[in-house]
């Protein structure tokens, strides 16, 4: 499966189809909320989005992080982390708002990213 | 200031104008990402988040909770919390998406939730 990236008895990571550096963290152990989360999964869940946070400032140094969890179309908590840059289809709106232009980004490939984040993710 | 709604040492909650339930939390010390904050301010973040969250689903019983942090047009640190409903005018979209419909709902008072809330972080 493609689009999955990282994977650990807890939580799996994707990658979303999308022209900006954009991740979804998922728990195994599904829960609606993140609060309805058991502690530990919690923390965890939290400590990766950081980690991949990080990785993208590091790696893309993006104009901004933006992390998300909706989850409205499927109940069933998720973490969006995504890397913004001036020049993406929807800056600075979300990414869920209204198009601002025509994507003009030349970033590094996302391969690359995927193995630095899995080798921080280890 | 109405919309201030909480506050102690370490961060503020406002209230944003909205239909549906929604608040801001924001870190006195400011950072642009959440992995800029020190480990004591993120925690504190974080956990007010869950409060909050929790907070809302036993007052509101909502459909969903969603939470954001984007920041694009002012980059500093925020994190949205909000309360989401069938009926809401963007649901199942975020909020940041495109109206559904006109706004159906009818909620109980924000001033009683606020109580509770400020109740709840002391």
């Amino acid at each position: 499966m493609k689009k999955l990236i990282f994977e650990n008895e807890t939580l799996y990571i994707e990658k979303e189809d999308s022209i900006i550096p954009w991740v979804k963290i998922f728990p195994k152990k599904e829960c609606k909320e993140l609060s309805d989360c058991d502690k530990s999964t919690r923390d965890l869940l939290i400590n990766t989005m950081l980690t991949v946070e990080k990785a993208m400032i590091e790696f893309y140094h993006p104009e901004k992080i933006n992390i998300a969890m909706f989850g409205n179309y499927l109940p069933k908590l998720h973490i969006h982390v995504m890397a913004r840059f001036k020049e993406d289809s929807h800056y600075p709106e979300p990414m869920w708002g209204k198009e601002q232009r025509e994507n003009k980004l030349n970033l590094p490939s996302f391969d690359e990213f995927k193995k630095i984040l899995q080798e921080k993710l280890k």
